[in-house]
């Protein structure tokens, strides 16, 4: 039997990145005796009762309507259902008087396809045959974005200004000028991304630099995609203040699976009606269009006005105080004279630690936990492949969704593992001496 | 401002194809006022009571299930649920005793979805810059294929052999020699694809002409892809008896959208693990998995065995009836002297016409008609760019799914506006000697 040939694309497309590229082993080793490991790698939302019983209500709903069977027996348009399109447009005039038509909303299968859609339209190689690319205005940022591009070297990225607040705190910085530079002198740039809230640090970009690349976007004639998954109205798993921000070259990318419904990927992009047509015909060509049920159980939700009630009541304060639980853990556990740092918490649902001076990769790491019954996603495939710095390959992501007991007992293992590492890295390099 | 920049990939995916082609003007015609037209272009399988009750009662009886929060507040495997992947091995060793592994299975977000993740990765540029090819191996087929090619000009066919049947019913045969010369001719077939009944004739693939097909394929490691939409066990509109054919080098494609489970996207994927492990790493990449609600549904189905029931007892022989009004129909409306041609009724939802001779191409006669008030599908489009013969452009789609009413009402038209080109034509054909 002959190897099986794939195309460029189909060898592209079996990579996975980021969590999606350790899922395997997380399956299999959680698989393997569920009691064993403590698994802080999960990107699934915590089930909170007050959100899932929206759901279900939302469902109920749906089954007693008589109109079901026009529902889920029709295709659909791709554009997603008017209805929902004309919720959407609702709440953005009703909440940040802004007016869309019904061609600048698009619902697509989840905020994965979303940006699988947008990135392989506006980037890639074009009819002239140069290859433009995404650009990411601040590292690190969602590993997806890599698994998403049907080419190889699609994504690109400004690495951060790191700026430690505090003896184990840090926050990375807004490269403006590195970012300006760089759209001044790379014509391949065909869109620019970024999530805010982002994943993975919980960074959340100011308004003004959020501005600022959006004018240099403007200037340039690039659309700006900003993966809103985390952001307000919802699932609103932000810690400080912050809006949407809606301009004409911004394509702003929602997604439902984060408030609570990623079972029926739903994930709605709000942009001008060029980019919104090309999407659309994308998605039609492709899948047709996103589940209908999934979609009416927005509406109801949307209507009821409890998604963004649940979202900043519920979901936001769970993860706040996730966040400060983990804080405090890391503060009693970690030893305090080895230099590790958490980014500031200002959102998305994830803390991500820094382990500066890290004497081995963040896999070596990851392997080194697992060993130990824990599971962590390594941090670098969120760097996108840049080499910029060694802290690409110093941090970890450690989700939110767990219990606190899981939390405390991860916490335990990754102190002790920690702890010897830096204490036989001590040694190592005194021995050198 | 400029214009907007698109990928290759970005311009391709912008192209609508088939009856997603004209989606956008039946749209608009059909806004315009719904009772001016009749609609014989619908994809959409009609609405029968029997199947939407199964679905309604699947559906309510999710609702009632207190693992729903497991369900929609959690991602799931990319290759669907373990539960639909059970049902649908425990219903093929069953009934036709075929051992399936649980990496024989992917559900993916609806049958066009499945299209787009194996044919993109089978065929298209490859690393050695050769552009592997899908072949049809009897054309007409589904426009869809040439939708979901990432790349331009990946799909090609072999021309059918037109077979007569009587005075007003014709039949495609399978040209098997050419269909040998080409594979052994051509060294870039990435992929074999067929649908098996055929959208849009209604033909069914002897399994003669299949395993024949097959073991070609299998002598030069293709993968053959056969489109089972409209096959048995669901939707089960085969006319004439056929059943699933599973080899080491098939991939078994089945879709639940003609079983009255449009809206919520879920195709069935079986074939070797190798196959199936390439079609879910693509998909993880780009949406994670399908709806979690459909495919709980589709197991609910399938364990309380109605599923295949009314699919065998309800969808066949309303589809069967409309087929048999349809001829009639034309029988008794179609002038006699015309060279008109239906044909067989082996399968499918469509009604297929040949009118032999047609002065002019399928997207003028698809005009003339609109411009009376019937919209029917222009046949051209499931020739894939094939310029084979002056047939790929005599054809027309008419949709049986709908009211009888509807039907007569459009076939008169369709009878009127044919009578009117040929008389014509033959003055002018008269004329010019």
């Amino acid at each position: 039997m002959t190897a099986l040939h794939l195309s460029k694309i189909g060898n592209k497309m079996t990579n996975k990145v980021g969590v999606r590229a350790i899922m395997h082993d997380i399956q299999e080793v959680l698989n393997s005796d569920l009691n064993q490991y403590v698994n802080l790698s999960a990107g699934n939302p915590a089930i909170l009762p007050q959100v899932y019983e929206m759901w279900e209500e939302a469902l109920r709903d749906i089954v007693n309507d008589k109109q079901l069977k026009n529902l889920i027996s029709q295709y659909g348009s791709s554009y997603g259902t008017h209805e929902l399109i004309d919720c959407i447009r609702e709440y953005f005039f009703t909440n940040y008087r802004i007016k869309l038509d019904r061609e600048q909303v698009l619902i697509t299968s989840g905020s994965q396809n979303l940006f699988f859609l947008a990135l392989n339209s506006f980037c890639g190689t074009s009819k002239e045959g140069r290859v433009k690319k995404a650009l990411i205005p601040m590292l690190p940022d969602y590993a997806g974005y890599s698994g998403v591009a049907l080419e190889e070297s699609v994504i690109e990225g400004i690495p951060p200004i790191l700026s430690k607040l505090d003896h184990h705190t840090f926050r990375y910085e807004f490269n403006k000028q590195a970012f300006k530079d760089k759209i001044a002198q790379d014509p391949d740039i065909g869109a620019v991304v970024l999530s805010r809230p982002n994943n993975p640090s919980g960074n959340i970009l100011s308004e003004e630099a959020v501005q600022l690349i959006s004018q240099v976007c403007k200037n340039y004639h690039i659309p700006l995609l900003i993966d809103s998954a985390y952001a307000p109205p919802f699932p609103a798993i932000n810690f400080i203040k912050m809006d949407p921000i809606i301009h004409d070259n911004i394509i702003h990318c929602m997604s439902l699976s984060k408030a609570g419904l990623p079972g029926e990927r739903i994930g709605i992009a709000i942009g001008k009606s060029d980019f919104i047509k090309v999407m659309e015909a994308f998605q039609s060509n492709m899948l047709i269009h996103s589940s209908r049920l999934g979609q009416r159980m927005v509406v109801n939700t949307l209507k009821s006005g409890k998604l963004p009630e649940v979202s900043a009541n519920y979901i936001r304060t769970h993860y706040k105080q996730k966040h400060d639980y983990l804080k405090n853990l890391l503060t009693t556990c970690m030893p305090d004279d080895i230099p590790w740092y958490l980014h500031k918490a200002e959102g998305s649902l994830f803390g991500w630690l820094w382990l500066e001076g890290l004497p081995f990769s963040d896999s070596d790491l990851y392997n080194k936990l697992k060993a130990e019954n824990l599971i962590v996603v390594p941090g670098g495939s969120f760097f996108h492949g840049s080499q910029s710095s060694s802290h690409n390959r110093e941090c970890i992501r450690i989700s939110l969704t767990a219990t606190d007991e899981e939390l405390k007992k991860g916490i335990h293992i990754l102190s002790s593992v920690v702890k010897k590492i830096y204490s036989s890295n001590t040694i190592l390099e005194t021995g050198k001496i």
